[in-house]
């Protein structure tokens, strides 16, 4: 093992760049790491020593340009093509061995991470449970007798134990975020086509979504933000905002079911964590809105009372049909009950989720986002084995509505109950293309409630916080929309905020325009003689951005301003047209130095 | 009758303001002309007279303020909803009496429009001829041996025979606009969801769209604007953008499908008169663009040979099922053919439309609409029952792809052939929420063909255009975003409409910038030496325009532009740093002038 008290990217790097580890190093450890669990059910194949080392040697010699994953260790999930490395879905007979890697794993690699092997699931990514799998239950490392979570158990499990920094998984009906709540770790079920699914063998094709698995949300945004992109090999890819690291956040609405809808399936631990963590979600901001949870849970049930089994009939049916002794007998009936379904059934399901998609979207103008327990309660691993589909099924009551009604969820570690043996999660649930928020939120909520990372006892790392980031359109101001100037009461009645307080780079002049009140400033960029003059970043909400610009008179102008920390805003300009009677105040540095200058 | 020309909302609400009618001269003028017309087909039911003399009565009590359709008699296809009068959709024993009136019919009888009857169809609104009813087909009034099209085909001799101002009804395959073709009258096939479809009987749930027949583009876009909005009774209505009254159109990218795709299964005549719309179109701004009509053929047979007669069967298979002998035997066998399709085909089906949807995408950033044949060919009423299947199909070829692929469109009269005997229809094609584009388009192309109205000989009504006012904030537009050019779609995009095209003030220079692609041209104020040039100006939603300029490089800006009829609007400006490398094109008036001049 390396010296680091866990692999996630933040203590990663740092090693990298300061030369204490190399990329081969990490291989080794990784490598040995896996060696000391034994037989833990997490891997269903690793890529041979030799390859990995190979990797981690062209890595070295390649340097770190450009590669912002680069060296980073991860697990893939065994129903998401690594190429030259079987994929078998947990099911041995289907294994086939792909010459070509899925779309997002190609796209991690290429930003450097390092491929380490394939992870154990509930067979055909189908289950809550990570049970329904004959290479045996991945052990969760908190207690072996308690479930790991499924589908996605393995990759769970191989961040939870610190053998990889993050795990790729899949999640249609929940299983990037149950095994996450499961493993205290962090599960990122994105917006449904940011990151592509070519290459992965599909379960609900219209659902699926490959999920990250982290040890901080910081993480999980970070690899979201590399694996994200268009996929030609998947129709349901799909463009989203851009990616940035976790924004500050400010006040914010959480909904929370009504008491009589917080369902726990009598483990009062959990209830109790539960309660627990809407206090705490409070101290870090929120404010609780109670909502009605029967419209989602309604949601939940169509995804396997109603047609979409079809879709996994349609995606795994024939080989099924061909092998029927080859599947897990659980498995085989849930996905031969899409078998029957009629092609009528299946409009009339789609149907009744879009009247509940309408009636369940104006709650998103009520709240930010909807925190609910990840799971309502947890089984050990015997139970599940004696009642699979009940137990199954109570997994799956908080997680089976998200990807139905285009929603992406964030699971993120809450509590670890029964004096420290058993980890609770909570579920951060926002509409479509809100990762970034969740991903903000997420950053907040770990460091607010700062527990160890996964079960490797590790301290979240400390690290400077990530600069506040524009959630609007940034506007670069210069004179009477400064803070405490005459006109800055234009920006605050629409909501903007101050990020930033700078200077332009060196190549701009200042003039006082003539006329007024109010008196304004000029800001021009020059090709020469120029200098750094004081500025202010506003963050204006988008809708509100054009209002604001249309009022602007000229010869002011909005356009890109080039800053000191190497960012270009649109910010205020002026037409050199309408210098011709200004005054040059540029040996001021700034409006307000100059109206401090002139007024004493 | 009245003695009007034509009932179009022109010359009615004219006659209505000077008060040479009232509306009870119309309901009893509109009785006598369908009384005139005997046994034609068009109608299933009328309301009785004494019901629409009240309604007239106490319209013109209530007087017409706040009522933009006061007085405005329309047909209403027999499978929308009205309130008090039988809906048969072409079937009498399927006939119940709704007690609630249809969503969008709710809409246009609170505006103040007059409801007079329901029309005939193609039962369930299946087929594209308008000879599948029991009620009699529907008598084209160009010549009664030929198809008056469907399965909107009673709503469509209505308008045309000038019965009504407009008639509504329903286009899942086409049914809103091949009628429209077959009788020299507009169809508005609008954007999926902008009207509501509670009250309608399904054809294609996922699919069907109310449309609009009436005798001009203008008319259908303000009946469109009056019947849009909300409705929660229909899970798949949703917002749109602003309706306002036909804008200008400026210059335009259109696609029409290779030589050899251009199929009139043998009617030369429509061939000759399609080749002649696209010079025509050519004459009002546009410019050609062939492109691959494959895959949009492709994505049109996926609506009969895919799943999706499932919706049909959902719709109305246990009725069919139940009443065998009381449906039309092609019906009911295209409908059956819905029953044995199972959920996997519906998914497959669905996953093969999105891959299709992908796969034709890109088309729209080279075209601004596709212009289409609105049918290949004009069957004969006694063909057609002769070979009543692949006739029909024939009929979708350039109509079944656009629900599918969530596209607008509008049928639009294009020449009245064989010697003013029979009327070909030329169909405009755009991406959802194109809808007011499409119609100022359909309303500029009217204005240049100047064909007589429907078969009413009324030629079109002389009235300035309405005033284009801005609804949002006015945006000046000199370069890569003029109408046809390569940036013009972010405006589109956004919901922009052309206000109008002029020239600034003559106190600025134009320059070629650097760089590119796409080329753009830096636009500066100038205190001596200045011209003037070419100018649109856009109106850009005030929520949107925010969005846009945020996109904007340097070293473009936006600032106040003076134009030549004394405006000065936000426009696209440029820094006089930036100008170092670039070439003076003020010489060429404007971007476009330059353009077409360095390329000859």
């Amino acid at each position: 093992m390396t010296a680091l008290p866990s692999l996630d990217l933040i203590r990663l790097a740092a090693a990298y760049a300061d030369r204490s580890l190399d990329p081969l190093q990490v291989v080794d450890a990784v490598l040995a790491g896996i060696a000391a669990r034994g037989d833990d059910g997490v891997w269903i194949s690793l890529v041979p020593a030799e390859r990995l080392r190979a990797r981690a040697a062209d890595l070295i010699r390649r340097g770190r340009g450009g590669m912002p994953l680069w060296g980073i260790p991860f697990a893939v999930k065994d129903n998401i093509d690594l190429a030259g490395s079987p994929t078998t879905a947990g099911c041995p007979a289907f294994a086939y061995t792909p010459q070509v890697s899925a779309g997002a794993v190609a796209r991690l690699e290429a930003a450097g991470a390092i491929a380490i092997g394939k992870t154990n699931l509930d067979q055909f990514a189908t289950g809550l449970v990570g049970v329904r799998t004959p290479y045996g239950t991945a052990r969760n490392p908190f207690d072996p007798a308690l479930l790991p979570g499924g589908s996605s158990s393995g990759s769970a499990v191989a961040v939870s134990a610190g053998l990889v920094s993050f795990a790729l998984g899949t999640d249609t009906a929940g299983s990037g975020r149950v095994p996450a709540g499961f493993n205290n770790i962090v599960g990122l079920k994105p917006t449904k086509g940011l990151i592509g699914c070519s290459g992965v063998v599909p379960a609900c094709r219209s659902l699926d979504c490959i999920s990250i698995f982290a040890l901080t949300a910081g993480d999980a945004a970070f690899v979201l933000a590399q694996a994200a992109g268009p996929d030609a090999g998947d129709p349901y890819s799909r463009p989203g905002p851009p990616l940035g690291p976790p924004a500050a956040v400010g006040k914010f609405r959480f909904g929370v079911p009504r008491p009589v809808q917080r369902e726990f399936f009598g483990d009062s631990a959990y209830a109790a964590a539960f309660e627990q963590s809407l206090a705490d979600l409070e101290a870090i901001g929120g404010t609780a809105v109670q909502i009605d949870l029967d419209p989602f849970l309604e949601t939940a049930r169509l995804l396997y009372d109603g047609p979409w089994v079809a879709e996994r009939w349609a995606a795994v049916g024939d080989f099924i049909a061909a092998h029927p002794s080859d599947t897990h007998p659980i498995t085989r009936t849930i996905v031969e009950g899409g078998r029957g379904r009629s092609a009528r059934e299946a409009f009339e399901g789609q149907y009744r989720l879009e009247e509940l998609r309408r009636q369940t979207a104006p709650v998103w103008r009520e709240i930010d986002i909807m925190a609910l327990p990840t799971s309502g309660r947890h089984y050990g691993v015997a139970e599940v084995e004696a009642d699979a589909v009940t137990l199954n099924s109570n997994l799956g009551r908080y997680t089976n509505f998200v990807n139905l009604l285009d929603l992406c969820a964030l699971a993120m570690p809450a509590a670890i109950v029964d004096g420290g043996r058993r980890p609770f999660g909570i579920t951060f649930v926002a509409p479509a293309f809100r990762d970034h928020y969740l991903a903000s939120l997420g950053n907040a909520w770990q460091r607010a409630r700062a527990l160890p990372l996964g079960a490797t006892g590790a301290a979240l790392p400390e690290h400077a916080p990530a600069p506040a980031k524009a959630e609007g359109i940034e506007i670069a101001v210069v004179g009477a929309h400064l803070s405490g100037e005459a006109l800055n009461h234009q920006l605050l009645d629409r909501g903007a905020r101050l990020l930033r307080t700078l200077t332009t780079t060196a190549s701009y002049r200042l003039y006082a325009l003539p006329g007024g009140p109010p008196e304004r400033p000029g800001l021009t960029r020059v090709n020469d003689r120029g200098a750094a003059i004081e500025i202010e970043v506003w963050d204006v909400p988008a809708a509100q951005l054009g209002g604001f610009i249309a009022g602007i008179p000229a010869p002011l102008t909005i356009g890109r301003v080039q800053l000191a920390d190497g960012s270009s805003p649109q910010g205020f300009l002026c037409e050199s047209a309408g210098l011709e009677d200004a005054r040059d105040i540029t040996h001021f540095g700034g409006w307000r130095s100059y109206r401090r200058g002139s007024a004493g």
